[in-house]
């Protein structure tokens, strides 16, 4: 089963967050996003033609976010969405993170 | 005339930016707004009950964008969104970074 193909399960803290290494895993699936922030954070740039374009995209993302009840943090401009996801509730990544991150992988495709 | 009244005008650049002190006489019609960045961005953070109302802002604010042909860097995640104007041709303010924040205002004080 791909991360895609999975579905967030709610996180209601008391786990501890990914190591870099367990994320480093994850993220072999999604090698567009950059772990960052000591590995407490992922994040990926998207490029579109216009500012119309970036937040259509941001809309899809936010559709998303609300089926699977994990919301990412998005900075979104002409021609530009950044979306960075963490598990806010463990200040750092969870396994849903990296599900959300192939979810956009695949939203960006279809609409690419 | 008020800033929320008027019409961003196209700006192709050649004009100098504003001045901190020009920057500041706009200000004072739009006070929620922070000049930052050695007086070269406004910026204001807006408050939200959940990441649904918060995009839904944005996407007013995408609408008013697209109407005035000036658009902001904007900031969303669960309950906030960061709006920041900018005349990126001049690399700094120019009057219609306070038309658009006026108008923001306004949508922000008409939705609640």
């Amino acid at each position: 089963m791909t991360l895609a193909d999975k579905t967030c399960i709610p996180c209601r803290g008391g786990v501890p967050p990914l190591t870099a290494n367990e994320a480093a895993v994850f993220g072999r699936e999604v090698p567009a996003w950059a772990c960052t922030h000591g590995a407490t954070l992922i994040e990926r740039r998207f490029r579109f033609a216009d500012f119309a374009a970036a937040l259509a995209f941001v809309n899809e993302v936010g559709a998303l976010a609300e089926e699977e009840g994990h919301h990412p943090d998005i900075a979104v401009g002409w021609g530009y969405a950044n979306i960075a996801m963490q598990t806010h509730k463990i200040k750092g990544l969870h396994e849903n993170d990296f599900i959300m991150a192939a979810k956009i992988d695949a939203i960006a495709a279809a609409t690419g």
